[in-house]
């Protein structure tokens, strides 16, 4: 094989760091003021450095190192391999004792699910790295772009104007939105800014009249675009299908309205309304039940749980398969990983509903030149590997945060956050309606 | 995009050509002395040249001709956009007015899986060409391999000793095969010569029992060793579960004993013998409904009709999501789709099952040099591309046959070559037994 067009791996660089998030209200509690990430710098033997991102809690960062020892020396191109490195990583039981994963928000949690989430940013750095050393955008390396330009969703969040006094944040300039006034303004300003023409409302925060109240607003106020709505699995069987009925004629897709595969089969046997999900589809041993019992319409891919981008392909073609629809699912990440969506979205045929991003609500990056939307769109770049470059003073700053953070803030924790405003917040239970 | 690292395609080349076959017996008849093929070739703008094989009967060269105009001028990267000019390829209805191709022997056809056809030599071709430019193999085009070496196994056949007198044909040395003792001996030839240790016996042509007491003889020659069986459909349910019943402790698996979804899956759930398929999931379309109905247990990837390399591995993930083997099926083919077979399958995990390859029945080869076969395996080639080089003047001869030949032969007919000999042969209808 050719050294030069296919190195190895010299060196990794693990960077964990915090990144301001804004007081956006779900089901489990708050935003903390900080979400934690990890950064992940792949180093070549020609010199070249790829970079990946994924999620930075410690449960992630105990396997990452492993992981980045287990990658030195084996060829940048061998990403079917990354399967073998992230299989014999051990994973410590008590991180996965619980059900679920931050509250249920990444859906059922397992050993493989933490080893392919790290896996995943290794995979895009790998791919970063050997587009560079090729010449070739990312979306080249798995196929080629079938689109220019990738469709996102403005992500709506009930949302206080600020994170409580006295704990340390960054303020944000969106003001808050608690009824369906506050959510209609945050959409405008969604649309003002970024040009989306698609929304999703993180929902499950309020009562479901409060919510389906706020759809209605939106749905007043851009009428006839493609509107949605998400409660994190917060709600019974038949609240799911009274939502369902009061909103059938405006919603796009209703998104986990209820926990489980069981329960969303129910769900979708009572309605025409499709239903969506990143909660009871998050790993491939969950699609067969899933789809013989019908219990989802549109699968939403978070590539750095599914394992990758090239995973993320292959649920693609699962979903084409079985007549299913895909499309993409969004924790607070990054540009890194924005770059890394936009790619794999590229080249997915049949992407028939907007890709969801957190991307707006992060004022910080560590890249040099921030990603941009227009038209609510994020252009697919042809540069060499992902298109984006990463800034290191940036990424010092945002890792001295998390060096100086004393441990509140290392490890996500929304129901936490929420106990700080909020001595008396329990986890509500499941379904909370 | 960096046009250096990914080239256009400035030409291709179309060649038909006809290369020698065995008279290998099957349900439907027996191979002519010559099949059908086309040889692709991609130049690219930067002066590179690759290469690929599929079916060569005249439907596959009506679309063949219009895709390759498509192709030019695109990028050699963009594969993922194959898919697309094959959408617009205009199929002539009367080429799919039968159910069943080539006797059923390739599945049921349709218009998608002849573009599909096609579609898969330019996609080999064109994955030769990029990795030739950007100095890395296939394998490492498709996420790099997971083994250096792929095995395959000895792929029997009842054979005449000749092709009928007078009929213009090359001379094999392999003798006649015609019952239980002649079956071994050809299989000990096949250990001989290439190492081989599990067996495929082509069933389909004589009375069960007759079939049965074969491969007793060879469960009795080389025990222990994996034994297939696989009469193309030919037999009913009960017979089907007959066969199950009496060779059940010496089987690998059954192939495609019954015909079509429903039947498969009858026989499936009476039978612990897992049944493998290369005709009742031949698409993605065929999936949903066999998997649902338990109807095979072993899907048998045909690169060329499911649509390359990349669809393969999308195939072989969709089977493994479902808890479904995967292994590779083989129609006579030359060394282009050896090499190229073998780079996609040294990438899939969890290979179970020595692939099927007609190769060594083929004398021919428009390769400079052979493949080889050792222990049964074939090393995974590291050089750029396929690893395999076009001999122009063997190209040139197997063409000039095809130029040559009055008609007769440029669509293989099986039921056609038997009733050279027996003028009264009718195909038999299904099931057969």
């Amino acid at each position: 094989m050719n050294d030069t067009a296919n190195p190895t791996v010299a060196d990794v660089r693990l960077t964990p760091i915090l990144v301001a998030d804004p007081p956006l209200l779900n089901t489990q509690g708050v935003h903390q003021p900080y979400t934690p990430r990890l950064i992940v710098e792949v180093v070549t033997s020609d010199g070249t450095t790829g970079i990946g991102e994924t999620y930075g809690d410690a449960k992630y960062l105990e396997l990452a190192g492993p992981f980045a020892q287990r990658l030195k020396g084996r060829r940048v191109s061998d990403l079917n391999g990354l399967s073998t490195v992230a299989e014999e990583l051990a994973v410590d039981r008590a991180r996965i004792s619980g059900q679920v994963d931050v509250g249920g928000l990444r859906g059922v949690q397992s050993a493989d699910k933490l080893r392919l989430s790290v896996l995943s940013a290794f995979e895009v750095a790998c791919l970063d790295a050997l587009g560079k050393t090729l010449g070739l955008p990312v979306h080249a390396l798995l196929g080629g772009k079938v689109r220019d330009t990738v469709e996102y969703s403005a992500y709506l969040f009930y949302k206080r104007a600020d994170h409580p006094e006295g704990v340390p944040c960054e303020k944000d300039d969106w003001g808050a939105a608690l009824d369906p006034a506050g959510i209609v303004e945050q959409a405008r300003r969604f649309t003002q800014r970024y040009g989306f023409t698609s929304f999703k409302l993180k929902g499950g925060v309020f009562p479901p009249d409060e919510e389906i109240a706020a759809v209605r607003a939106l749905a007043e106020a851009f009428p006839g675009h493609p509107l949605r709505l998400d409660p994190n699995g917060a709600w019974s069987v038949p609240t799911s299908l009274r939502v369902a009925r009061e909103l059938g004629d405006v919603l796009e897709y209703l998104e986990d309205p209820a926990l489980g595969t069981a329960a969303m089969a129910e769900v979708a046997a009572a309605t025409d309304v499709p239903l969506a999900t990143n909660m009871c589809v998050t790993t491939f041993a969950e699609i067969p039940e899933a789809f013989a019992q019908g219990a989802v319409q549109v699968v939403l891919s978070d590539h750095h749980y599914w394992g990758g981008l090239r995973n993320t392909q292959q649920l693609a073609a699962i979903c084409r398969t079985f007549g299913v629809g895909v499309s993409m699912h969004s924790n607070t990440h990054l540009g890194i990983s924005l770059a890394a969506m936009t790619h794999v979205a590229s080249t997915v045929p049949g992407l028939h509903h907007a890709c969801d991003s957190h991307y707006p609500w992060q004022s910080e990056d560590v890249l040099t030149e921030r990603l941009t939307f227009e038209g609510g769109r994020t252009t697919v770049s042809d540069a060499p590997g992902l298109g984006v470059t990463l800034d290191p003073e940036k990424l010092r700053t945002l890792h001295r945060r998390w060096l100086d953070d004393d441990g509140t803030l290392r490890d996500r924790d929304d129901a936490a956050a929420m106990r700080v405003a909020d001595p008396d917040w329990v986890t509500p239970a499941v379904p909370r309606w």
